[in-house]
């Protein structure tokens, strides 16, 4: 708190930081005029107590999630949050951000496992109580999580965790087509048997995917051939057919009986078991898909995503009209476009749709190609009743459309809590509190050299 | 819009009221020197739209419990929301007060249905969009829910919902202590099996409601007699043993599948199951209790209660340390005292404390005696890690352990969002933002024959 003061003394502006891998633009200087600190907040990295009994740990918000797991296992427990970003972030920004893991199906989102939270603002410490649930007005943990460093430093959090799982399994199953995988999802979400994790990818990131295996031997040619003629004996028409990565952790006992259900609900709706080397391939290799957009942007391709996420019933229209967009907005550019989406993080109500695109660089037009598209993808968003992100933030990316997404007056109570507790403006300035000019400042911001240097420069972005 | 409008210029005080049920004192004037209108919900009463392929309702904001699920029936859905005060409370008050229903270990508590919703206040309106989960910044549906009508009118909400539930159970089972019956409860949890309703009274608590049975035939008092026999050869000490209410809902093989893994956890920690019939008594006078509180008051007894929540490991030492304080507060005043606890609605990391206190009234010293008693058990909460509620709001009654539960920061907090969405402060004055003299406050107002006659015409207070 005494760097804060001494900050606000100063007018000097803050970024608090733990592994700087956001996407979404949280961390970079928007106040130029002003010094801007980045607080390091990595050798805050503890975990302070470990409660069995009740399954909480009390954290220290700097540490890395490797790190974190580590320690946790001392006590035999998992927090289970591993979002992309697991070996490069760290809980403060998971917390900063309301980031969601892969296997936020059975653990939550990070939000969903805050019980009480400490932040350090330019004038005092907000602390909540280790209470499960209350009725003790507004909630104020939910004033902390999501707000992106704009009010104050958010230094520990107690967490709910569990007992470290017996069993992990990760089957994989091909379903004829996008639509009955998304039916089969739903169902299980009904029967209230949803796996840990659960992953549809469309038909181009099926196709990517498979590209993605290992090199194989001759003999696993000859079997993948015979399985693709039984394929089409049952039907599949493969260029229409998707993968479905599912994961299950848990008691042994547990994992057998719901991977039984679930199992018996996608036969249900045409799903067919792929053997557990598609689930072997995607664990060895869960963390690495951030790294190949920056091999690919030294290579000319630029690569990105845009997610979101909504109600069932709107699943397939939002999935249509986004793909449509994004490729239109490439294939202005003259170059032809590359899309997939894959759904994940299922709730009662529905799920998120995670969008990848690509396209060829053409020379000293590239930011323009990644903002048309990335401006494409947003819009639709908004347009057909989505959010902004459901995982990755607001920061400059998603700015201009805040105020479509939590109406004017939400961001003007947003604003009030910022004048509140940090009537300096000290705290990330800038962000969550667009300007009425928000896009044509998006525009400009992505525009700059700066910004392109740092898409190029940053271990994720 | 138009009425908050006329109000804000005519410097009017609003307080938004649904069913008037709330007992924490959300509803009374507080500001005697402006006027004050109370604004009646209650012909916002309509389901507007079921989508039932995404499982979500959207609702006006004043219809009642019963009228909400007759609605929702012929749709095929239930809320699954209900509190001791379904008859005569109102969707708008439920989110307002961060409500609890019964059957929260199922359905979750009110904070956890809401995707969306809409809040007009008296310079614009607050409209959130229908997503399951969002990375949007500072979650806005947390600012409105749990605002106790300071910052707006909450006019309509989008809420989960879910199919009717084909069957229902409710078994009982006596435990040899509560602790026993405690360590089962959150075996449950663990297991990852818990019932939809889980309802453990203290051995104060089961003596009352075995009290409360339908008067009974011979034969089935002499079999009561040999059932008692067969308890005291099972080891049980009657006195020590303690009533577990237990409620499944859902799909038919689900629920029987659930009662007996449940059953089988409460066999193993010495639970003796009761049969139907007190299961039977309980659902047919679930939502009665809070009547008998006004019956027994024109009787010269006053009843009351306070609640709260914590983490498993502070349930039993928060519990004893309560009790005794109840008690002691009560003997102060010269007659017996009555107190109970019944712990209900469990999460991953613990449950809630209900506590029901009881003494008969000393002329002259009737609100004295409740004051003491009262103070004695909110303190014992806060002294103690515990909220200041866990369903019942903040109101006037927990004012003043307010800025101990959420930090005197967190009540800055509130305080500029209400500055920031209400700037005239019209809407629900006094409440959420405790003055330095809170308690002084309390203690005058309690202490007033209006708060005296208010407890007695309430049909809950």
């Amino acid at each position: 708190m005494r760097t804060l003061r001494a900050a606000a003394r100063h007018d000097v502006a803050i970024i608090p930081f733990g592994g700087g891998s956001n996407i979404a633009g949280c961390l970079e200087r928007m106040d130029t005029r002003r010094m801007t600190v980045s607080l390091d907040m990595r050798r805050m990295r503890h975990v302070l107590a470990v409660d069995a009994e009740s399954c909480t740990a009390r954290v220290e918000a700097g540490v890395f999630g490797p790190d974190l797991e580590e320690q946790l296992s001392g006590h035999g427990m998992t927090l289970g949050h591993f979002p992309d970003s697991f070996l490069h972030s760290t809980l403060g920004g998971w917390i900063a951000t309301r980031s969601a893991g892969m296997q936020s199906d059975k653990y939550g989102k990070i939000e969903d496992m805050v019980l009480a939270l400490r932040m350090v603002t330019p004038e005092d410490v907000l602390a909540t109580r280790m209470v499960p649930k209350s009725s003790n007005g507004i909630d104020v943990n939910h004033l902390c999580i999501g707000s992106e460093g704009t009010l104050g430093v958010i230094t520990e959090a107690t967490m709910r965790v569990h007992p470290r799982p017996e069993s992990r399994v990760v089957p994989a199953h091909l379903f004829p087509e996008f639509e009955s995988g998304l039916e089969a999802m739903r169902e299980c979400v009904r029967r209230e048997c949803t796996p840990s994790m659960v992953r549809l990818n469309d038909p181009d990131k099926t196709a990517l995917s498979l590209a993605f295996k290992p090199p194989s031997s001759r003999i696993s040619r000859a079997v993948n051939e015979i399985f693709k003629r039984y394929l089409r004996v049952k039907g599949f028409d493969l260029p229409r057919a998707c993968l479905m990565l599912t994961a299950f952790e848990g008691r042994k006992e547990d994992v057998s009986s719901r991977l039984r259900q679930v199992s018996a609900i996608y036969r249900r709706f045409g799903g067919v078991s792929l053997g557990p080397s598609a689930g072997r391939s995607f664990e060895s290799t869960k963390y690495d898909f951030p790294h190949i957009r920056d091999f690919l942007l030294e290579r000319d391709v630029t690569t990105d995503v845009s997610e979101t996420s909504t109600v069932w019933s709107n699943i397939l229209p939002l999935y249509r009209a986004t793909m449509r967009a994004m490729r239109a907005a490439v294939a202005e550019s003259g170059v032809p476009p590359w899309s997939g989406c894959h759904i994940s993080h299922t709730y009662h109500s529905g799920a998120s749709l995670y969008f990848t695109f690509g396209f060829i660089q053409q020379q000293g037009h590239e930011m323009e190609q990644y903002l048309a598209v990335k401006r494409a993808a947003q819009q639709s968003f908004i347009d057909h009743g989505a959010t902004l992100s459901h995982h990755h933030a607001v920061g400059t990316e998603h700015l201009p459309w805040l105020a479509a997404d939590i109406s004017p007056l939400g961001v003007r109570a947003v604003a009030a809590i910022k004048q509140g507790l940090d009537s300096g403006n000290i705290m990330n300035p800038g962000r969550l509190c667009p300007s009425p000019d928000a896009f044509r400042e998006w525009l400009r911001i992505g525009g700059e050299p700066r910004a392109n240097m740092k898409a190029k420069a940053a271990p994720f972005r």
